[in-house]
Protein backbone atom coordinates (compact mmCIF):
# COMPACT_ATOMS: atom_id res chain seq x y z
CA UNK A 1 0.00 0.00 0.00
CA UNK A 2 1.98 3.10 -1.15
CA UNK A 3 1.78 6.75 0.06
CA UNK A 4 -1.06 8.25 -1.38
CA UNK A 5 -0.99 12.39 -2.58
CA UNK A 6 -3.24 14.31 -0.55
CA UNK A 7 -5.05 15.78 -3.53
CA UNK A 8 -6.36 12.38 -4.30
CA UNK A 9 -8.15 11.71 -1.13
CA UNK A 10 -10.44 14.94 -0.58
CA UNK A 11 -12.16 13.88 -4.48
CA UNK A 12 -12.47 10.16 -3.01
CA UNK A 13 -13.61 11.49 -0.32
CA UNK A 14 -16.55 13.26 -1.80
CA UNK A 15 -17.41 10.67 -4.31
CA UNK A 16 -17.92 8.32 -0.97
CA UNK A 17 -20.34 11.02 0.33
CA UNK A 18 -22.51 11.96 -2.52
CA UNK A 19 -23.09 7.96 -2.60
CA UNK A 20 -24.38 8.20 0.83
CA UNK A 21 -26.19 11.15 0.11
CA UNK A 22 -29.04 9.86 -2.78
CA UNK A 23 -29.32 6.68 -0.50
CA UNK A 24 -29.94 9.16 2.46
CA UNK A 25 -31.94 11.59 0.65
CA UNK A 26 -33.72 8.48 -1.17
CA UNK A 27 -32.73 9.44 -4.49
CA UNK A 28 -32.40 5.86 -5.75
CA UNK A 29 -32.69 6.90 -8.89
CA UNK A 30 -29.27 9.17 -8.45
CA UNK A 31 -27.30 6.39 -7.34
CA UNK A 32 -26.49 4.13 -10.18
CA UNK A 33 -25.29 7.80 -11.93
CA UNK A 34 -21.77 7.25 -8.87
CA UNK A 35 -21.34 4.12 -11.02
CA UNK A 36 -19.11 4.26 -14.82
CA UNK A 37 -21.86 2.41 -17.30
CA UNK A 38 -19.99 -1.25 -16.75
CA UNK A 39 -19.66 -0.85 -12.99
CA UNK A 40 -20.12 -3.45 -10.48
CA UNK A 41 -21.89 -3.67 -6.99
CA UNK A 42 -21.36 -6.54 -4.91
CA UNK A 43 -22.77 -7.55 -1.52
CA UNK A 44 -20.68 -10.24 0.45
CA UNK A 45 -20.76 -11.16 3.62
CA UNK A 46 -18.05 -10.61 6.12
CA UNK A 47 -18.17 -14.22 7.50
CA UNK A 48 -17.82 -15.34 3.32
CA UNK A 49 -15.28 -12.38 2.69
CA UNK A 50 -13.20 -14.38 6.13
CA UNK A 51 -13.44 -17.68 4.42
CA UNK A 52 -12.86 -16.65 1.58
CA UNK A 53 -16.16 -17.88 -0.28
CA UNK A 54 -16.42 -15.69 -3.41
CA UNK A 55 -20.29 -15.66 -3.51
CA UNK A 56 -21.76 -12.40 -2.86
CA UNK A 57 -25.43 -11.59 -1.16
CA UNK A 58 -25.94 -9.11 -4.43
CA UNK A 59 -24.38 -8.83 -7.59
CA UNK A 60 -24.70 -6.17 -10.18
CA UNK A 61 -22.54 -5.44 -12.79
CA UNK A 62 -23.96 -2.61 -15.05
CA UNK A 63 -25.76 0.80 -14.52
CA UNK A 64 -29.08 -0.53 -16.07
CA UNK A 65 -28.94 -3.65 -13.66
CA UNK A 66 -28.78 -1.21 -11.00
CA UNK A 67 -31.81 1.05 -12.68
CA UNK A 68 -33.51 -2.63 -12.48
CA UNK A 69 -32.89 -2.94 -9.17
CA UNK A 70 -34.01 0.59 -8.22
CA UNK A 71 -37.67 0.43 -10.30
CA UNK A 72 -37.88 -3.19 -8.54
CA UNK A 73 -37.72 -1.02 -4.91
CA UNK A 74 -40.09 1.31 -5.90
CA UNK A 75 -42.85 -0.55 -7.19
CA UNK A 76 -42.69 -3.35 -4.62
CA UNK A 77 -42.05 -1.77 -1.27
CA UNK A 78 -44.47 -3.24 0.87
CA UNK A 79 -42.20 -2.82 4.11
CA UNK A 80 -42.56 0.91 6.42
CA UNK A 81 -40.86 3.92 4.91
CA UNK A 82 -37.72 4.79 7.13
CA UNK A 83 -35.49 7.50 6.88
CA UNK A 84 -31.52 5.91 6.16
CA UNK A 85 -28.31 7.83 7.61
CA UNK A 86 -25.08 6.95 6.65
CA UNK A 87 -22.14 7.27 8.95
CA UNK A 88 -18.95 7.04 7.79
CA UNK A 89 -15.23 6.55 8.63
CA UNK A 90 -12.00 8.40 6.59
CA UNK A 91 -11.24 6.27 3.49
CA UNK A 92 -7.90 4.67 3.48
CA UNK A 93 -6.52 5.45 -0.24
CA UNK A 94 -3.99 3.92 -2.34
CA UNK A 95 -3.13 3.73 -6.02
CA UNK A 96 -2.84 0.03 -7.45
CA UNK A 97 -2.41 -1.54 -10.48
CA UNK A 98 -5.70 -1.40 -11.45
CA UNK A 99 -5.98 2.03 -10.23
CA UNK A 100 -7.26 4.17 -7.06
CA UNK A 101 -8.41 2.10 -4.44
CA UNK A 102 -10.24 3.08 -0.82
CA UNK A 103 -11.24 0.84 2.08
CA UNK A 104 -14.20 2.66 4.12
CA UNK A 105 -15.90 1.73 7.57
CA UNK A 106 -19.53 2.26 7.79
CA UNK A 107 -22.84 2.63 9.91
CA UNK A 108 -26.20 2.92 8.65
CA UNK A 109 -28.98 3.73 10.90
CA UNK A 110 -32.70 3.81 9.92
CA UNK A 111 -35.16 5.71 11.81
CA UNK A 112 -38.77 4.90 11.27
CA UNK A 113 -41.32 7.44 11.03
CA UNK A 114 -42.32 8.01 14.65
CA UNK A 115 -38.51 8.64 15.05
CA UNK A 116 -37.04 5.61 16.73
CA UNK A 117 -33.50 5.13 15.77
CA UNK A 118 -31.97 1.67 14.78
CA UNK A 119 -28.36 0.36 14.03
CA UNK A 120 -29.37 -1.18 10.40
CA UNK A 121 -25.71 -2.19 9.70
CA UNK A 122 -21.96 -2.04 9.83
CA UNK A 123 -19.60 -3.03 7.49
CA UNK A 124 -16.39 -1.79 4.84
CA UNK A 125 -16.73 0.09 1.29
CA UNK A 126 -14.07 -1.89 -0.60
CA UNK A 127 -14.07 0.51 -3.90
CA UNK A 128 -12.06 0.77 -7.12
CA UNK A 129 -12.69 4.66 -8.41
CA UNK A 130 -11.70 6.23 -11.79
CA UNK A 131 -11.90 9.86 -12.91
CA UNK A 132 -14.70 10.99 -14.40
CA UNK A 133 -14.71 12.91 -17.57
CA UNK A 134 -17.46 15.62 -16.05
CA UNK A 135 -15.40 15.75 -12.92
CA UNK A 136 -14.90 14.06 -10.09
CA UNK A 137 -14.66 10.51 -10.03
CA UNK A 138 -17.23 7.37 -10.27
CA UNK A 139 -17.14 3.76 -8.79
CA UNK A 140 -15.85 1.00 -11.45
CA UNK A 141 -16.19 -1.23 -8.59
CA UNK A 142 -17.80 -1.00 -4.82
CA UNK A 143 -17.65 -4.03 -2.85
CA UNK A 144 -20.12 -3.88 0.24
CA UNK A 145 -18.20 -6.34 3.27
CA UNK A 146 -21.58 -6.42 5.62
CA UNK A 147 -20.59 -7.32 9.04
CA UNK A 148 -24.63 -7.44 9.98
CA UNK A 149 -27.20 -9.72 8.19
CA UNK A 150 -29.45 -10.45 11.33
CA UNK A 151 -32.22 -7.65 9.87
CA UNK A 152 -35.51 -8.24 7.91
CA UNK A 153 -35.58 -5.88 4.93
CA UNK A 154 -31.37 -5.85 4.46
CA UNK A 155 -31.41 -6.83 0.98
CA UNK A 156 -33.90 -4.61 -0.31
CA UNK A 157 -32.14 -1.06 -0.36
CA UNK A 158 -28.77 -0.71 -1.71
CA UNK A 159 -25.99 -0.08 1.05
CA UNK B 1 -22.57 22.12 -5.78
CA UNK B 2 -19.08 23.23 -7.12
CA UNK B 3 -16.16 21.26 -5.80
CA UNK B 4 -13.92 22.91 -3.02
CA UNK B 5 -10.17 23.72 -2.70
CA UNK B 6 -8.36 21.47 -0.05
CA UNK B 7 -7.44 24.47 2.24
CA UNK B 8 -10.79 25.20 2.88
CA UNK B 9 -11.89 21.79 4.47
CA UNK B 10 -9.36 21.65 6.89
CA UNK B 11 -10.93 24.51 8.92
CA UNK B 12 -13.73 23.28 8.55
CA UNK B 13 -13.29 19.95 9.85
CA UNK B 14 -11.46 22.10 12.56
CA UNK B 15 -14.91 24.11 13.67
CA UNK B 16 -17.04 20.83 13.79
CA UNK B 17 -14.83 19.13 16.04
CA UNK B 18 -14.33 22.14 18.12
CA UNK B 19 -17.99 22.56 18.58
CA UNK B 20 -18.43 18.90 19.41
CA UNK B 21 -15.61 19.01 21.90
CA UNK B 22 -17.49 22.11 23.58
CA UNK B 23 -20.48 19.55 24.74
CA UNK B 24 -18.69 16.07 24.88
CA UNK B 25 -16.65 17.78 27.33
CA UNK B 26 -19.52 19.46 29.07
CA UNK B 27 -18.05 23.18 28.22
CA UNK B 28 -21.28 24.25 27.67
CA UNK B 29 -20.78 27.96 28.52
CA UNK B 30 -17.80 27.42 25.02
CA UNK B 31 -20.66 26.70 23.14
CA UNK B 32 -22.14 29.70 21.97
CA UNK B 33 -18.66 31.30 20.77
CA UNK B 34 -18.73 29.27 18.40
CA UNK B 35 -21.15 31.18 16.62
CA UNK B 36 -21.36 34.39 15.23
CA UNK B 37 -22.74 37.08 17.55
CA UNK B 38 -25.92 36.93 16.00
CA UNK B 39 -25.22 33.56 15.03
CA UNK B 40 -28.35 31.21 14.25
CA UNK B 41 -28.77 27.89 15.89
CA UNK B 42 -31.81 25.74 14.84
CA UNK B 43 -32.79 22.42 15.35
CA UNK B 44 -35.65 20.56 12.83
CA UNK B 45 -36.81 17.16 12.72
CA UNK B 46 -36.12 15.34 9.25
CA UNK B 47 -40.15 14.17 9.08
CA UNK B 48 -40.32 18.19 8.58
CA UNK B 49 -37.32 18.41 6.33
CA UNK B 50 -39.01 15.92 4.05
CA UNK B 51 -42.31 17.50 4.32
CA UNK B 52 -41.52 20.82 3.38
CA UNK B 53 -42.67 22.38 6.82
CA UNK B 54 -40.43 25.14 8.41
CA UNK B 55 -41.47 25.00 12.23
CA UNK B 56 -38.28 24.11 13.74
CA UNK B 57 -37.53 22.44 17.48
CA UNK B 58 -35.72 24.69 18.67
CA UNK B 59 -34.77 28.27 17.06
CA UNK B 60 -32.20 30.39 18.95
CA UNK B 61 -31.01 33.29 17.09
CA UNK B 62 -28.19 34.79 18.87
CA UNK B 63 -25.26 34.05 21.25
CA UNK B 64 -27.12 35.66 24.12
CA UNK B 65 -30.46 33.47 23.15
CA UNK B 66 -28.00 30.41 23.53
CA UNK B 67 -26.24 31.54 26.63
CA UNK B 68 -29.84 32.05 28.61
CA UNK B 69 -30.07 28.37 27.36
CA UNK B 70 -26.99 27.41 28.80
CA UNK B 71 -28.21 29.04 32.07
CA UNK B 72 -31.15 27.15 32.13
CA UNK B 73 -29.82 23.95 31.26
CA UNK B 74 -27.31 24.77 34.59
CA UNK B 75 -29.69 25.78 36.53
CA UNK B 76 -32.74 23.15 35.83
CA UNK B 77 -30.91 20.11 35.55
CA UNK B 78 -32.55 17.52 37.27
CA UNK B 79 -31.98 14.23 35.12
CA UNK B 80 -28.97 12.07 36.08
CA UNK B 81 -25.62 13.81 34.48
CA UNK B 82 -24.25 11.71 31.31
CA UNK B 83 -21.30 11.67 29.04
CA UNK B 84 -22.26 12.54 25.68
CA UNK B 85 -19.81 11.60 22.54
CA UNK B 86 -20.18 12.87 18.55
CA UNK B 87 -19.00 10.46 16.20
CA UNK B 88 -19.19 12.25 12.88
CA UNK B 89 -18.72 11.82 9.40
CA UNK B 90 -16.53 14.12 7.14
CA UNK B 91 -18.09 17.32 5.85
CA UNK B 92 -19.46 17.94 2.37
CA UNK B 93 -18.02 21.19 1.67
CA UNK B 94 -18.80 23.70 -1.05
CA UNK B 95 -19.16 27.49 -1.80
CA UNK B 96 -22.36 29.12 -1.81
CA UNK B 97 -23.65 32.19 -2.83
CA UNK B 98 -24.44 33.27 1.05
CA UNK B 99 -20.65 31.53 2.29
CA UNK B 100 -19.48 28.61 3.03
CA UNK B 101 -21.59 25.54 3.38
CA UNK B 102 -21.19 22.19 4.85
CA UNK B 103 -22.91 19.18 5.39
CA UNK B 104 -21.94 16.06 7.77
CA UNK B 105 -23.63 13.15 9.64
CA UNK B 106 -23.53 12.99 12.92
CA UNK B 107 -24.21 10.01 15.67
CA UNK B 108 -24.30 11.14 19.17
CA UNK B 109 -24.02 8.53 22.40
CA UNK B 110 -24.50 9.12 25.69
CA UNK B 111 -23.52 7.28 28.27
CA UNK B 112 -24.92 6.56 32.48
CA UNK B 113 -22.22 6.95 35.34
CA UNK B 114 -22.46 3.35 35.36
CA UNK B 115 -20.80 2.86 31.98
CA UNK B 116 -24.29 2.15 29.74
CA UNK B 117 -23.96 3.42 26.46
CA UNK B 118 -27.08 4.27 24.14
CA UNK B 119 -27.61 5.64 20.74
CA UNK B 120 -28.49 9.33 21.48
CA UNK B 121 -29.64 10.57 18.07
CA UNK B 122 -28.38 10.55 14.64
CA UNK B 123 -28.65 13.78 12.11
CA UNK B 124 -27.15 15.83 9.72
CA UNK B 125 -25.52 19.20 10.46
CA UNK B 126 -26.25 22.02 7.80
CA UNK B 127 -23.88 24.86 8.60
CA UNK B 128 -23.12 28.33 7.04
CA UNK B 129 -19.70 29.22 8.09
CA UNK B 130 -17.51 32.42 7.95
CA UNK B 131 -14.18 33.53 8.60
CA UNK B 132 -13.43 34.53 12.87
CA UNK B 133 -11.14 37.87 12.45
CA UNK B 134 -9.23 35.90 15.58
CA UNK B 135 -8.80 33.02 13.13
CA UNK B 136 -10.45 29.79 12.36
CA UNK B 137 -14.30 29.59 11.24
CA UNK B 138 -17.53 30.48 13.07
CA UNK B 139 -20.90 29.41 12.19
CA UNK B 140 -23.23 31.89 11.09
CA UNK B 141 -25.90 29.16 10.98
CA UNK B 142 -25.93 25.37 11.99
CA UNK B 143 -28.99 23.62 11.06
CA UNK B 144 -29.54 20.39 13.21
CA UNK B 145 -31.55 18.02 11.05
CA UNK B 146 -32.57 15.34 13.95
CA UNK B 147 -33.84 11.94 12.41
CA UNK B 148 -34.02 10.54 16.08
CA UNK B 149 -36.41 12.28 18.21
CA UNK B 150 -38.41 9.15 20.59
CA UNK B 151 -36.02 10.01 23.29
CA UNK B 152 -36.63 11.51 26.52
CA UNK B 153 -34.28 14.01 27.08
CA UNK B 154 -33.45 15.09 23.54
CA UNK B 155 -34.45 18.70 24.18
CA UNK B 156 -32.45 19.75 27.38
CA UNK B 157 -28.68 19.80 25.75
CA UNK B 158 -27.67 21.31 22.73
CA UNK B 159 -26.34 18.87 19.88
CA UNK C 1 -3.50 24.68 20.48
CA UNK C 2 -1.94 25.94 17.16
CA UNK C 3 -3.22 25.63 13.84
CA UNK C 4 -1.82 22.44 12.04
CA UNK C 5 -0.74 22.37 8.37
CA UNK C 6 -2.53 20.23 6.04
CA UNK C 7 -0.13 17.79 5.14
CA UNK C 8 0.22 16.68 8.68
CA UNK C 9 -2.87 15.97 8.74
CA UNK C 10 -3.33 13.08 6.08
CA UNK C 11 -0.26 10.62 7.99
CA UNK C 12 -2.05 11.10 11.24
CA UNK C 13 -5.36 9.74 9.36
CA UNK C 14 -3.62 7.11 7.94
CA UNK C 15 -1.98 5.92 11.21
CA UNK C 16 -4.95 5.64 13.40
CA UNK C 17 -7.05 3.76 10.01
CA UNK C 18 -3.63 1.33 10.04
CA UNK C 19 -3.80 0.91 14.10
CA UNK C 20 -7.84 0.37 13.54
CA UNK C 21 -7.51 -2.21 10.70
CA UNK C 22 -5.36 -4.89 12.60
CA UNK C 23 -7.94 -4.92 15.03
CA UNK C 24 -10.39 -5.37 12.91
CA UNK C 25 -8.74 -7.68 10.23
CA UNK C 26 -8.04 -9.81 13.47
CA UNK C 27 -4.53 -9.30 12.60
CA UNK C 28 -3.36 -8.45 16.54
CA UNK C 29 0.28 -9.67 15.99
CA UNK C 30 0.64 -6.34 14.17
CA UNK C 31 -0.69 -4.13 16.59
CA UNK C 32 2.16 -3.76 18.90
CA UNK C 33 3.70 -2.83 15.66
CA UNK C 34 1.83 0.41 15.24
CA UNK C 35 3.70 1.69 18.49
CA UNK C 36 7.63 2.48 19.18
CA UNK C 37 9.35 -0.04 20.81
CA UNK C 38 9.40 1.73 24.20
CA UNK C 39 5.47 2.75 22.99
CA UNK C 40 2.67 3.25 26.05
CA UNK C 41 -1.12 1.98 25.61
CA UNK C 42 -2.99 2.98 28.20
CA UNK C 43 -7.14 2.46 28.55
CA UNK C 44 -8.86 4.75 31.43
CA UNK C 45 -12.17 5.21 32.09
CA UNK C 46 -13.92 8.10 30.83
CA UNK C 47 -15.12 8.59 34.66
CA UNK C 48 -11.77 8.49 36.53
CA UNK C 49 -11.01 11.18 33.47
CA UNK C 50 -13.06 14.39 34.69
CA UNK C 51 -12.39 13.03 38.22
CA UNK C 52 -9.03 13.42 37.48
CA UNK C 53 -8.07 10.04 38.92
CA UNK C 54 -4.82 8.67 36.96
CA UNK C 55 -5.42 4.82 37.46
CA UNK C 56 -5.71 2.96 34.34
CA UNK C 57 -7.69 0.07 33.38
CA UNK C 58 -5.25 -0.80 31.10
CA UNK C 59 -1.55 0.19 31.16
CA UNK C 60 1.08 -1.42 28.71
CA UNK C 61 4.43 0.73 27.96
CA UNK C 62 6.68 -1.59 25.57
CA UNK C 63 5.62 -3.31 22.38
CA UNK C 64 7.07 -6.59 24.21
CA UNK C 65 4.15 -5.85 26.80
CA UNK C 66 1.28 -5.69 24.46
CA UNK C 67 3.26 -8.85 22.65
CA UNK C 68 2.46 -10.48 25.78
CA UNK C 69 -0.87 -9.70 25.88
CA UNK C 70 -1.44 -10.78 22.06
CA UNK C 71 0.41 -13.92 22.52
CA UNK C 72 -2.62 -14.54 26.10
CA UNK C 73 -5.58 -13.56 23.88
CA UNK C 74 -4.41 -15.95 21.45
CA UNK C 75 -4.29 -18.74 24.09
CA UNK C 76 -6.27 -18.11 26.56
CA UNK C 77 -9.58 -17.12 24.03
CA UNK C 78 -12.62 -18.76 26.12
CA UNK C 79 -15.51 -16.33 24.52
CA UNK C 80 -17.65 -16.46 21.12
CA UNK C 81 -15.17 -14.92 18.18
CA UNK C 82 -16.87 -12.01 16.92
CA UNK C 83 -15.62 -9.45 13.90
CA UNK C 84 -15.12 -5.96 15.29
CA UNK C 85 -15.29 -2.82 13.35
CA UNK C 86 -13.88 0.84 14.14
CA UNK C 87 -15.80 4.00 12.84
CA UNK C 88 -13.94 6.58 13.87
CA UNK C 89 -14.76 10.31 13.56
CA UNK C 90 -11.93 12.99 11.71
CA UNK C 91 -8.64 13.56 14.22
CA UNK C 92 -7.85 17.01 15.79
CA UNK C 93 -4.48 17.67 15.07
CA UNK C 94 -1.64 19.64 16.72
CA UNK C 95 1.59 20.28 17.85
CA UNK C 96 2.51 20.29 21.52
CA UNK C 97 5.74 20.68 23.11
CA UNK C 98 5.91 16.97 23.37
CA UNK C 99 5.28 16.19 19.87
CA UNK C 100 2.23 15.07 17.11
CA UNK C 101 -1.02 14.98 19.28
CA UNK C 102 -4.30 14.20 17.94
CA UNK C 103 -7.77 13.45 19.78
CA UNK C 104 -9.86 11.26 17.82
CA UNK C 105 -13.68 10.17 18.50
CA UNK C 106 -14.28 6.50 17.92
CA UNK C 107 -17.01 3.84 17.90
CA UNK C 108 -16.44 0.04 18.01
CA UNK C 109 -18.88 -2.28 16.67
CA UNK C 110 -19.36 -6.17 17.38
CA UNK C 111 -20.45 -8.80 15.46
CA UNK C 112 -21.45 -12.80 15.93
CA UNK C 113 -20.69 -15.39 14.15
CA UNK C 114 -24.78 -14.81 13.33
CA UNK C 115 -24.55 -11.50 11.76
CA UNK C 116 -25.69 -9.63 14.52
CA UNK C 117 -24.14 -6.46 15.94
CA UNK C 118 -23.90 -4.72 18.83
CA UNK C 119 -22.38 -1.50 19.85
CA UNK C 120 -19.56 -2.44 21.99
CA UNK C 121 -18.08 0.35 22.99
CA UNK C 122 -17.41 4.55 22.05
CA UNK C 123 -14.76 7.04 23.40
CA UNK C 124 -11.71 9.14 22.59
CA UNK C 125 -8.22 8.28 21.47
CA UNK C 126 -5.51 10.60 23.02
CA UNK C 127 -2.56 9.66 21.06
CA UNK C 128 1.40 11.23 21.02
CA UNK C 129 2.87 10.31 17.59
CA UNK C 130 6.47 10.39 15.97
CA UNK C 131 7.85 9.99 12.77
CA UNK C 132 8.65 6.34 11.71
CA UNK C 133 12.12 6.04 9.97
CA UNK C 134 10.57 3.77 7.76
CA UNK C 135 8.05 6.18 6.65
CA UNK C 136 4.27 7.09 7.74
CA UNK C 137 3.84 7.42 12.07
CA UNK C 138 3.84 5.43 15.22
CA UNK C 139 2.06 6.07 17.92
CA UNK C 140 4.94 6.74 21.08
CA UNK C 141 1.11 6.85 23.74
CA UNK C 142 -2.38 6.03 22.96
CA UNK C 143 -4.49 6.93 25.83
CA UNK C 144 -8.03 5.03 25.27
CA UNK C 145 -10.54 7.11 26.89
CA UNK C 146 -13.36 4.49 27.68
CA UNK C 147 -17.06 6.26 28.32
CA UNK C 148 -18.53 2.48 27.69
CA UNK C 149 -17.29 -0.15 30.81
CA UNK C 150 -20.34 -1.95 31.45
CA UNK C 151 -19.73 -4.75 28.58
CA UNK C 152 -18.49 -8.02 29.61
CA UNK C 153 -15.37 -8.92 27.71
CA UNK C 154 -14.21 -5.44 27.10
CA UNK C 155 -10.63 -5.73 28.54
CA UNK C 156 -9.76 -8.71 26.36
CA UNK C 157 -9.06 -7.34 23.20
CA UNK C 158 -7.42 -4.39 22.32
CA UNK C 159 -8.92 -1.17 21.49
Amino acid sequence: MSSIALETVLPVSEALLGYADCLDQDRLEDWPQCFVPEGVYRVVSRENEVLGLPAPIVYLYSRAMMMDRVTAIRDALTFEPVYTRHVMGMPRVWQSEAGLRSETSFSVYQTTQEGRTRLYAVGQYQDLLEENPLGGLLFRERRVVLDTFAVYNLMALPL
